[in-house]
């Protein structure tokens, strides 16, 4: 199972956080800008490379004390298919420095355009009876909103998939915490996430349906640990959206295992925070990961 | 607001039906396939070059008589970023033949990243202080299950967004039906909707803000119109999904105004169908967009 891979990851850097690469060209310092506008145009191609670069800097950094990064497609697509393009690179480059990628992209659909979606994040598509990928991720993230029909494409090929369960947004409760049958909404979308992963479990008693739970509800978060035992967590809203070492310790089972705690901008940018030199911005991020490492390790008593 | 735009350009062709473009390789003929893998080689390259292809004689062939296209991103998506490239193509070229366009891209998550893909989209990113558009469509399909925040970023270009609310497919039920205080959740996501849009009602009293509602759940679709008086529907499940004519005339105001229908593979596979060479795929999907429209058209009574 594609989990297992990630869970023994975690427990060989002995860090169970991923880093969300999230490179919008405010975040870019202006040297990287420079070059690659100097090289590319100062058009959407030089902005692609820029961030390209800047998260190439980023994975060279960080590849050896984290298991995963999160590249999060929004910050590409912005960019045009030129920052699509840049998406594939990065992709490609942190995976050959050994990590494990969980593509960002909250895809959903009817079941034929899942299946699309599928191949394109985890799959293969037929190319003249050849098959190609394109993305090759290891995981992404998927919207439960149109039901199974939505998820099973997603279960074909031996990955990881996470689920939106409650998001980290404020918002988030406007659907999730309505009630139905004495349950928020998000409990339901957690039974079927059970449901949808009961035969993807592996030898770390979790599924390759994982479930997105946001640190900034740390008391939900409680509640889905219980609901979802074989449901591994990816835990968005840490640090510059509010959550803390303490809020997301309820994410974790009584190993100390079971979740993977995202920090994106507070990571990435950890160099604006600290007063470094722009050209020292890789090095402010690993400072900023160890410490977030450091952090929740701690709050787990590990 | 650019819903008027898309309601004016149906009252000048006469014709509420928008054709998806949803170009996956089997259902391109052969003989554009094998002139694109001559140009561009049978990768990836290939693909997307023989999907934009097949795109551009569709449009040709029918932009005089449909008011707008849908192009499923996850259809260019699965070709990777050169399929993405296809996408944006097709999106301008388009819009060159007068089209309105619908990219079809379901988009959701936190604030900051509505955002971006909202730029994405609709808006103009900003490289080096230059504002630039990415694809920079007529509008965008999303998904509400973040709440407003996910929402509000896409509001910003007077450009107009169509919200899942009651989706075509087999499984929609499972949340979206679901009850809530003695309601369905598809009509709380359809109040959402309501309040989403009252700032955004154009002259012909539709707002920016419209909603997707399927043709394969007729009663569900006249329960939501008497709910959502100001709110455009696009209607998808139109032909090779099982809806009819008959089906969606609940989607429709009292003067057979407030909704467009969406078929995809009905109108560009109907070659495979009609026994007509591949070289006259594109006068098959004509003739295949008049009978709909003409359908409809009958249903309505107009």
């Amino acid at each position: 199972m594609s989990i297992d891979k990630l869970i023994e990851l975690i427990s060989k850097k002995g860090n169970p956080t991923v880093v969300g690469l999230d490179p919008k060209m405010e975040y870019v310092p202006d040297f990287i800008i420079k070059k690659a506008f100097a090289e590319h145009g100062n058009g959407l191609e030089g902005a692609a490379n820029a961030i390209l670069q800047f998260n190439i800097e980023l994975i060279d950094r960080l590849h050896d004390i984290i298991p995963a990064v999160k590249p999060q497609s929004a910050y590409y697509e912005m960019y045009g298919w030129q920052g699509v393009k840049a998406l594939h690179k990065t992709i490609q480059y942190a995976k050959s420095k050994g990590l494990y990628v969980i593509a960002d992209v909250k895809r959903n659909d009817i079941g034929t355009t899942a299946q699309a979606y599928a191949i394109a994040y985890l799959g293969k598509a037929d190319v003249g009876g050849v098959k190609l990928p394109a993305f090759n991720a290891d995981a992404a993230t998927v919207n439960a909103y149109l039901g199974t029909d939505g998820i099973e494409p997603f279960l074909q090929y031996e990955k990881a998939i996470f689920v939106l369960v409650k998001t980290s947004n404020p918002s988030s409760g406007e659907l999730q915490d309505l009630t139905v049958d004495g349950k928020a909404l998000y409990s339901h979308a957690a039974a079927l996430v059970n449901s949808w992963g009961k035969d993807f479990i592996g030898k770390h008693q979790y599924s390759d349906v994982g479930a997105v739970v946001g640190a900034t509800y740390p008391k939900q978060l409680e509640t889905l640990r219980k609901e979802m035992p074989h449901t591994f967590f990816l835990v968005p809203g840490y640090g510059a959206q509010g959550g803390g070492a303490d809020d997301v310790v309820s994410a974790f089972d009584k190993n100390g295992q079971g979740a993977i705690i995202n920090a994106s901008r507070s990571v990435i940018c950890a160099y604006k925070k600290s007063n470094c030199k722009p050209e020292d911005f890789s090095l402010a991020a690993r400072k900023e990961a160890i410490k977030m490492r450091d952090d929740i390790l701690k709050a787990l008593k590990l």
